[in-house]
């Protein structure tokens, strides 16, 4: 089963169950739009499907007691952590059509396959349906859709769009599920062969929603940088495990230690922040093949607290 | 599909593994009755199920690990937290039949919808089948039977009963399960308009099983006053909120502060007790329009682990 | 249903979800092989699977934050314990041929019935299909799997073997899901009849995996003693649990307070470390009878953190 199937599946869920979720369901320019938090309220149990959506059904999500802070926290296990993670949940497709703009992630990534990572990582595919995520409170336009269905090879008949923003209660969800994410991505980028991650669980603190979507992304950005804690499983060797680990969590980033609120005010300008103070607040490497165990970072509770808006 | 009938689903799932989840099965004047607990041993199982009837299934319930003391806590997530745990979880049917007596909650309340409740909420409805949970130790006779027949709509074909005392297993678990059932609960009494909660998520830490009703009660009541933490996703006021908060949890009351089986012996009556004393010890909103987060009330663990006997 | 095919029910589940779970099936003399870590990687879910087959499916496994350390813990449930834990999970058969040997557990033993174990608990069954778990680095033979068919009875037409050694990501898993199981043993070997044992709940940390044989049985025995803590729902006498109590958890044997490794390293044999040991750090007994609670033992994150390389 292609990762666009099993993401179909979960979608499909999603429609039928749309009430509930509060989700709703439209057709745009010949793709099914399933709006989960722009127009619509949605929902915790919206949030639980768009993450499930946005790992391709490849791994498990559920609110667990947070540890960090008091209230939930999203908790995220994966055995197929490339895949899962990098070919599919990570929003690395930046839709731009006119004055629309989203992050999209999800499968379809792997369909377009157009991005550099899909060189060094597994996950390219053929699939008959395509399924998406996009971080917007925008509805997509026709004009989007066609963008999006230029970019698919052929073989993708359809194409079904989960939309929300990170100001909507299901868009934190999916964005705060991606603690592991997080991890295998600045792994990427530090040179790290991702091949070697066999599984990974991770959990991050599930903030409260803002409205304004700069405090919105500016916490769940805060959730995994102060509050997300990652645990890996791989296959490496310990002298790169332990060289290469105090690079991985956010604290080895100078911009490390203010609010991303905070960050963005100061710069100005996302892509100014250090792109890899984004990363887990602690990341655990438990080494197969030697049975070392590697921790680094920690959690900080009292920048979570600040960031949520709980002193 | 009706709250009924959605509570009817777990019912029968209740009914096909009696063996397993240690519950009989009988029929009592043309009723269902599913003991969990009165004459049975019941189960952990069987309090999950207990607790999702009387949610109308439309909640999830776990168990988790207690933050509050160690040992097993019961979780609670909803996204339709005004008909789940008012219209129907909420225990506001006192079944009064000669010398029977029982607390009565589940949806069969949402048919009757007799309470006063139902004018400021929604969820009356009608169904063909009728669903309710009785806390009591004693089997309902078919006067009890014949009795809530009578307050039932025609439209009400059959009637299934979940009956179990707080003095239980699975009766402790679904009490415990009304974490945010209380905190809308006592919303409703300063009224707030409950339609503004949107989600809810909570946690009580589960108590050890008394024989004793005044005691097993105390200890699951005492598990949601001094150890329950809400969150509570809304769309309101914040000056309403921050003026209403510090009334919510159960530290607002002049009762709170002993464990609730010594508050009994003080007043020597139940109906004594300050009614406002009954919410979780912990309350977070979090408010959708503005993102704010307004957190009152903590957990009290010395007076959970001597309400429990722990100490 | 009887525990092989409950069991069976989920090795089916593994076998047609074989490269998801990363689990190889073969067939070896008659018999079907499910290899779920000795040649290949495994995965925590074909963990939470051979779990649950140890089980006989009766009990919940589920991945939980972990409270005594951070990262993953292993959380249990079950409402038949003794049958689950006692009957199925416990690893009471030793399978020895030629070189080859291996601890057995899972349903067959109940089908077997041969340890003086099954004297004095119920559980014995017939049951068409026989399934198993062998905790194994190296694959059985053919002369292994008729070795194990000549003590079952002939009405096991089939013969299902789960096979990892404790040093595999899923082998760690179904060790320390075993800590109910640990704490029935315990109770069973000082003689307290656990038929009183209604319910269980318990969780333990998910160590980090070692290839080395030693060091990885040392860690999953670890995470029970030191880390594990259960729950148990008895009807029994409170004088009865206040005398027993004490002797239960791991810190009433004189060989507690030191790594599993360390202990092996000093007395170079398995079978000279105290076998009371083997149990968890804490152990919280619920009398239905009395409504009393009875707490012995405690857990030493310390230790489980030097025992997983943490320190």
């Amino acid at each position: 089963m292609t990762l666009n199937d099993r993401a179909l599946a979960v979608a499909d869920e999603l429609e039928r169950n749309a009430d509930r979720y509060r989700v709703a369901v439209s057709k745009v320019g010949g793709a099914r739009v399933i709006d989960c938090g722009g127009a619509v309220t949605g929902s915790l149990g919206a949030g639980l499907a768009m993450a499930r959506v946005c790992l391709a059904d490849l791994g498990d999500v559920a609110y667990v007691p947070g540890t960090v802070l008091g209230g939930p926290a999203v908790q995220v296990t994966t055995d197929d952590p490339v895949r899962a993670c990098l070919a599919s949940q990570y929003a690395g497709w930046q839709v731009s059509v006119g004055k629309f703009f989203a992050m999209g992630s999800g499968p379809m990534r792997a369909l377009a396959a157009r991005e550099e990572l899909f060189q060094h990582i597994p996950g390219k595919e053929e699939a008959r349906v395509a399924v998406g995520v996009l971080e917007t409170r925008k509805h997509p336009t026709e004009d989007v859709i066609a963008h999006l269905v230029s970019k698919l090879p052929e073989c993708a008949e359809s194409l079904t769009l989960l939309v929300a923003p990170a100001s909507s209660l299901a868009g934190t969800v999916q964005v705060v599920a991606r603690s592991v994410e997080t991890a295998l991505h600045k792994l990427h980028e530090l040179k790290f062969d991702v091949a070697q991650v066999v599984s990974g669980y991770g959990t991050a603190p599930l903030p409260p929603v803002s409205p304004d979507e700069i405090t919105a992304i500016g916490r769940t950005n805060d959730a995994i940088l102060y509050g997300g804690a990652v645990t890996l499983w791989v296959r490496a060797d310990d002298e790169q495990l332990a060289a290469l680990g105090p690079k991985v969590p956010s604290a080895a980033s100078p911009d490390h230690g203010a609010p991303f609120a905070e960050l963005f005010a100061r710069y100005g300008d996302f892509y100014k922040i250090d792109p890899l103070l984004f990363a887990p607040a602690e990341v655990e490497f438990r080494n197969l093949k030697t049975g070392r165990c590697h921790r680094f970072g920690r959690s900080e509770p009292g920048l979570v607290r600040k960031s949520f808006g709980l002193e």
